[in-house]
């Protein structure tokens, strides 16, 4: 049995509780949070957890054998240091780090700790993700030319961090888990609307190798939820869109017709189009993807397994979000990874 | 080279020329109306297509092999009756006539002067409804339970029909061509809200050998137009909606789920669920189905064949409408067909 | 504080307690259910809920105010009619009984035990729902021609009731709840594809004052879940579509053109046609309908009010599924309520 | 009369043929082509129309007012000089040059003649880009964020133009004309996939007045046709899917929940939520773009008026097409239009 703490109740930290506690094998002992009324909240429904306003008293305890933590992101570098101190399991919320070093600092401890150390990309866990990574794998849609994604939503406008550092590690992590490739330039353009210091859209562009070319359009700003992903290639295309219940991922072909006309004097006139062809929506695991992460930790803990999202590849996501703001500020001038 | 005559230029009869002078081996001569305006019109558009307010005159000339009809359903039978007098060949729009009585005498007169009777059940010839006809041919969709149609828009309120001598052909003829079977018994409560001797909606059921049931909603009254077919069967769905621009078609897999629970202490259980499976939309074949239906009928008149709409046809879609209206006076009586 | 034992804890029953948890003034004591493994799971989920196997032991216990019953709709008359012998208030899931003679026997009982009678209608609480009774109430669509309602799904095949039962209470609670009138004659075909003794599609006709026709599709033969709902007015139409996760509501307008056409020599024609104006899809609440029907529940036990679904309410959707139910033996005879 | 010649009789040609003839005062005289299979086709579709192999006999005839160009690309400067200088008006399609100086130079060749010169950017004479202009105008959405705009099909592969100057066009005067505003700096990423020398995708982001941000993705290499365009403002958003055939154009609307929970303890909890509110989708004039545009074309040239889309106009979007080019020839740098 694996004992977990959890540090952060407040969005993500009860969904963190409920999936741990359907998890075999894992059992969450203890959560905390400065906020009393959250506290309250984890207490009323989860009545088996022992609930701390002081996260030091979690880390202390001998019966924890994990943390996972799900705090605002310029906390992260700090608990889960600390928590690599007392020997615990790591499991951080993305972004892992605000800076790259942070990130590399973590990884070396967890390293040296001989601790598990992963990073909540839960896209990688999610089916439809899988399958566009199965599909990618198995030259599905031949050549991959680009990997488009946009994310917009009427953002929460965090203070600690921009809609770079809010939004697009899903993209990336998505991205990158599908098409096994890391990108080595970057380009960002954005505005900052909203909040004049806060950047609340950007476009970013990514080069990977074979020419193939990323793009992510990330947005707080939109009304009503976008999440659609197109990966382009030479023989499909694949069209992910997460907002639909159903067909979430669709696969078009291309298909070749001959068109005749009778032309004048009785001359048959042939033209060859190009035209749609089949299109095929491949079933979806529908299991909620924390549940995967989740069980995916526990698993690693107790066979000492690198996790599939460890801080390896948190780091690159990390070093990515760098180069994006770096590239932001100076107006869109490529930056290499 | 055939040489056709079209009796009618109101909203089909244009289309009817312009598909002829794009079928090979077939030539519009002249058209006929009794309004000046549509005559001007069709002068104006094909300016080599004579054009003449006496449609005897049309019948009696020699150069002219065939006939297209394409007037109000009511004068059907007369034109169809005359023009076969002429020993011309015949295309008519549907409904083929106002009674089986009338269907049948012009089947035994185009039978008598051995000339080609063609209906224009124009969805026969689209690339979907043939599309639909081949899988549930090859069984693709397993046991076919039921047939679901639903075709509603904004009507045009004409005074010599109801919404069932209107709308209701489309659907019968996709129904049976696509089962390729014969209802046997037929049901229709209705009601006339606009003009109050007039139907303006009817829901239809169909009864078919092996169990399988047939139904028809048809509406004028619908702001907005809907055009949706549902076949289940005992393995799959297709769902035909002809509003859409792609996808026309989709056939719905059924998946089985086996769910695992991680229950108390430690047992695990399993729970089997019925879950939607992949999705296939076949591409289809885009080519005016008015284009298909007019070589067709070049090609029976040229080749002395039967054609795939006949007479017969036709008059089984007369009998239908006659038993729907029958049921529909009766406020939904069950009749025999 | 008004202390609730719920009965039956199979797939709908820890939703009561969920819901009925977050109710102020409410509290789940106690939770009845023959299976060792539901009770199992709802000690895992809600340890603060008891559980026992025995609901006469429930039923007995005095600091118990109100009981909600979840069971299979074959056992809701005697647990009811036992419940309401305690004193207690009684919430029972749709359909109330098997028999209008039950629901009337429960209806007289709850009247002389002056005890809350409540069924579980949970659409008539749901934000979609209950802005097209708005909108239906406001004249938004002008005389209302017809409800056109679609069920559904893969069945879950129970063995006590067939699709009508299961799933037909839901669109008619919907139906009379929005229209605020009563059919009075219903008239029903269907057939029994999978299991030959029990109907799993049918189709049902329901003839209301003012000429309304009501028209409900049901079916647990449908690999993808369907739920549309197509409310048709002499102005507008209302589509409400509960699979869609935004614009669950559309409201068609119905616009007038005028075409100008250039007519030869310079002569104007002018067309009127029908033609579709603004789509508007009114937001709807998003809250979850059982919350807000557990709600109005203990507002009800509370103030002694009579609930919006009450006993009598239930009562005509059992009369009206016994009615469809006697037609479908009929062969599709028309019924009288 | 003004009577009218069209050179180039290709995909567009006989669309502008069959749109002039429908315009009052507009008659078309002749059509030049070197292509004889294309001459042969006008004749049997528009057999009052002459046809020339030759336009300089075209452009040499005194009956001829006006001339509309619809040839490839590169010949579209020196046919439009040489039919000023028979003085003629013009009418050319996009992109009308491919630089700028000769953009500059008809420009001034026009004014001399006092003949007008009109580029066919037909999107702006489009009911729903037109509905756009109007709504931004009036402020319907509030201050304009940013204004993105997809544009994917499978290409023709043109050999003389890359895929910026093929479909690029189409945004940019879409934006132009919508937002009226010019953009100041420009960025453009893309790729060659297909043929190693053209490209065939690209990402252009717009630097426009007021920060607000507008970008373009176009390829040819998908297999559907997408047709997006996002307009986010501060109080809504405006979403115009070209491929859809009703609803083309959505405007969300931005409202404000509270959600109250029961907190423990009684305190009641409130949250202050963003949420999607209204969505609305106003009718569309349905007219046929292009017929709208012959119709303003023969206007101006009657009365003398400047085109909507005058020559300065498309020497703006060459300007900004060279722009594109040169970010895009240097791996993204922003270049000042």
């Amino acid at each position: 049995m694996i004992r977990i703490g959890v540090i952060g109740c407040g969005y993500w930290g009860p969904n963190l509780i409920r999936n741990f506690s359907e998890v075999r094998d894992a059992h969450v002992i203890v959560c905390a949070d400065v906020r009393e009324d959250r506290l309250q909240f984890v207490k009323q429904r989860y009545p088996a957890v022992e609930v701390t306003k002081d996260y030091k008293r979690l880390l202390q305890r001998k019966d924890i054998d994990a943390v996972s933590i799900a705090t605002p992101a310029s906390t992260h570098f700090s608990l889960a240091r600390e928590a690599l101190s007392y020997n615990k399991h790591v499991l951080i919320e993305k972004p892992m780090t605000k800076t790259s070093g942070q990130a590399e600092e973590l990884i070396r401890a967890a390293k040296s700790k001989k601790r598990v150390l992963m990073v909540g990309h839960t896209f990688e866990y999610a089916g439809a993700v899988r399958k566009i990574r199965e599909l990618l794998s198995r030259g599905e849609i031949g050549d991959i030319f680009y990997f488009d994604s946009t994310r917009a939503n009427l953002g929460l406008f965090q203070k600690d961090v921009n809609v770079i550092w809010d939004l697009a590690p899903h993209d990336l992590s998505i991205m990158l888990y599908a098409l096994k490739l890391h990108p080595v330039r970057v380009l960002a353009v954005g505005s900052a609307f909203v909040n004049s210091s806060i950047e609340d859209i950007c476009y970013i562009t990514l080069f990977f190798p074979k020419k193939i070319i990323g793009h992510i359009h990330i947005s707080w700003l939109a009304p009503v939820k976008f999440r659609r992903t197109v990966i382009a290639g030479s023989r499909k295309m694949i069209v992910y869109d997460d907002v639909e219940n159903i067909e979430k991922i669709k696969v078009f072909e291309r298909g070749v017709t001959i068109k005749e006309n009778n032309g004048p004097k009785g001359i048959l006139e042939r033209q060859l189009f190009y035209q749609m062809g089949d299109v095929w929506s491949p079933r979806i695991d529908t299991q909620e993807p924390l549940k995967i992460e989740c069980e995916h930790f526990i698993d690693c803990v107790k066979k000492g397994k690198t996790p599939s999202s460890d801080g390896k590849n948190g780091l690159e996501i990390v070093r990515i979000l760098e180069a994006v703001d770096e590239s932001l500020k100076e107006g869109g001038k490529i930056i290499d990874i």
